[in-house]
């Protein structure tokens, strides 16, 4: 929370209704300030004092409250209460939020709203999840072609009390073909008389409305911008995508990636906010999937097992062996999804990488070897150590290359890289693992 | 690359000579897709091209042009040529190329460097990595306190030229206190004679300089925030972190993360510009260190496994048994660090998490028992699968309660989290598996 001594403060202009403090309160604070104490207060409290806020700053202060208490709100308020904060809303918060409400919940409100507003939230809510889409905003500022500087400034002075940011500005004709941009830092340092086509970017950069939204956030990262356009398949201007959902985006991006990663099913939620059997469920399917794969390794390990008998000490050594494939493939696997995550990687790249792994895990294979060599001689033989060596670099090398591949192959699937978690890796590195070790063990030392 | 007409385009223009088109090809072009295209020819042909730009533009391009590019025009440009371009640099772009260089060449450069310029330098340079002060820049937009909006505004087209964004703007006193800030949306829309003290907000959210660059992306991806202001401990304006900076940074610790997490000591570099060498050894170094835990385990199991020599079975489940116990570890372990890394976690939720990672642990543990007992009756009579079973219960909520932790003790022993990788986790695990396992064992078929 931002400022401890809030709260204290705020329960006091509830208990003594003090009308005039509460709309300040609604006034001076940031929006997401207002929402962090809002949160802390009881639903009925939480109304009690945003019904003191002006009906924009009510949709700006919603948009930033906790889900749990957004949806309290929704089932509580009157309906024109609400068909007033959500007219209120910013037009992507707005989508985000309905998409978190049933299908019938959505249809019982949308009669409410107005019009104009609910023709932008059927088409904002029917763009695909992770698309541009999905993540845009339809409260753009633009410009005809043809005006100069002075009139142009009139204009974005008309258009800016609900527009999400007048700093970036579309040129566009009659028809929304998207010809230019124009930054109002440019606009207003310009000579009012000067044609904006003349001072407009002409090579506008921007995104499809199907393109992922991923692809929507590097290229933003690449070049920096507070928004960027996002146009359809007939280069009409539909919306923009800005800086804020951007780093959302980002962020989510990365908590998704990491959590596949550590073989859980991403969480929607922040961790906290996730419910106990959500999260159990998330992880136990995965847990299941990769006990299944153990028992695999366990069929295999029974039937090499029995043929040698009189070897005992390569049960030593096969936690080891088999942990050496997997993290090696692990770290292939992580280094490879993040490199797609962040569009690192194309199909010309490709062949690089899966040189460069091989040999990689050919460094990396040979250099354990040579240190599990010398490990195990003060247990074993030295040819029983050289089978424990042998097998090292077999399952780094093999174990490298599988961790590059498989996400590779993912994505070429039109799956997600990252499904290849590193528990995934590692149970496939098992069995492979357990065929490579006893294979060389039978063959260097016989039956 | 952006558009793949303009390369060769491009190499006519240097074919020709046509200084005109050159110098309107760097205008035209947003300066990240003239540095992508620069970046494809040679480093003669890339400074041939850009020294047609004015020197303004020149540093905007060099910013964006790869590292390798970037160091190979400082080996060959002249000096004179060299500071020009320095001196355009945004100053946080600069500070960060600058950290790229040996001391020395950044002290043979420095004296070339108008003054002001320098000094700026040397601040930049001398805040330690990841914090605030090293991601921010110095151009910002500021005004005196008591400035009506048409004195303000007359004041942000003196300033623009060179900040970095006039879109926010401090207003500080003398001594550099920060007491409000102002959008330019705000401005632009306000009556001219009206006091900017009075539209002001006074209640600015800001970071210290030597807070960590994580929490303020954290910060500014809550309140949606384009920059803001980084003060000192007096509470004096010392810099601005920009919307772009933060999500460069967002980007940069999740990478760190997602390669901790498999791994990996993290890339300075994107995979494909990581030297053979240097990719090498950030992954030997933790494969090394897992070997020699791997040892442990074989040390561990050396010795049990004399013990149980009627009961070949066992070694079977050995691989499955290990491996639930570092999946559940794993999964614990993301599920912690990444909430941590988003600022989620606190000192009070501490328990709560302990709490439920318990619970969780408890309810994985039953739910793959009775899955592991199902499948090892194939294999083996029932007291042995229950052996199996038992052993999965234990090693699972173990392994959970333990990911938990150990990111969190991390984290209060003020190291990195994320230190606890999913394959370090699997290690413990290992050898908390086995000693579990075999007990287990001994204890319910004797010796």
């Amino acid at each position: 929370m931002h400022d401890p001594l809030l709260l204290p403060e705020l329960r006091e202009m509830l208990n003594e209704q003090d009308v005039s403090a509460m709309q300040e309160f609604c006034e001076v604070f940031h929006p997401g300030v207002i929402a962090e104490n809002l949160d802390a207060l009881t639903t009925t409290e939480c109304w009690n004092v945003l019904s003191h806020a002006n009906v924009g700053r009510r949709g700006e202060v919603f948009a930033f409250l906790s889900l749990p208490r957004q949806m309290e709100l929704v089932a509580t308020l009157e309906k024109k209460d609400l068909t007033g904060l959500l007219e209120a809303m910013a037009s992507d918060d707005r989508a985000s939020f309905l998409k978190n409400m049933d299908d019938e919940q959505v249809e019982l409100l949308l009669p409410l709203i107005a019009h104009a507003e609910r023709t932008d939230i059927r088409k904002l809510l029917s763009y695909p999840d992770h698309s541009a889409g999905s993540i845009m905003t339809t409260d753009y500022a633009s410009l005809p072609e043809g005006m100069t500087v002075r009139e142009a400034l009139s204009q974005l002075r008309h258009q800016a009390p609900d527009r999400e940011t007048i700093y970036y500005v579309y040129v566009i004709d009659e028809a929304r073909h998207l010809h230019g941009f124009i930054t109002l830092r440019k606009l207003f340092l310009a000579r009012s008389d000067a044609l904006v086509a003349d001072l407009m970017d002409t090579d506008v950069i921007s995104v499809r409305v199907d393109d992922d939204q991923e692809m929507v956030a590097n290229k933003i990262a690449r070049y920096d911008f507070i928004a960027m356009p996002v146009v359809d398949d007939q280069g009409r201007l539909v919306g923009i995508v800005t800086h804020d959902d951007v780093l959302d985006v980002v962020q989510q991006e990365a908590t998704e990636d990491v959590h596949r990663l550590g073989g859980v099913e991403p969480l929607e939620d922040g961790y906290l906010s996730t419910s106990f059997f959500t999260l159990a469920w998330k992880r136990g399917i995965w847990l299941v999937l990769l006990l299944v794969a153990g028992f695999g390794t366990s069929a295999i390990l029974s039937h090499y097992n029995s043929q040698t008998e009189h070897f005992e000490w390569l049960v030593w050594f096969l936690p080891l062996v088999l942990a050496s494939g997997g993290n090696a493939g692990s770290q292939s696997a992580t280094l490879v999804i993040r490199a797609l995550a962040l569009g690192q990687l194309n199909r010309q790249t490709q062949f690089q990488i899966g040189r460069r792994e091989l040999l990689t895990g050919l460094t990396l294979g040979a250099t354990l070897a040579v240190m599990g060599f010398t490990f195990a001689r003060f247990y074993v033989p030295t040819v029983d150590a050289a089978v424990v060596a042998g097998t090292v670099a077999l399952v780094v090398t093999f174990g490298t290359v599988n961790g590059t591949l498989l996400p590779i192959v993912l994505k070429q699937l039109g799956l997600d890289p990252a499904l290849m978690s590193n528990p995934l890796i590692a149970s496939l590195s098992d069995m492979i693992g357990v065929l490579i070790y006893y294979n060389v063990a039978l063959l260097a030392l016989g039956k």
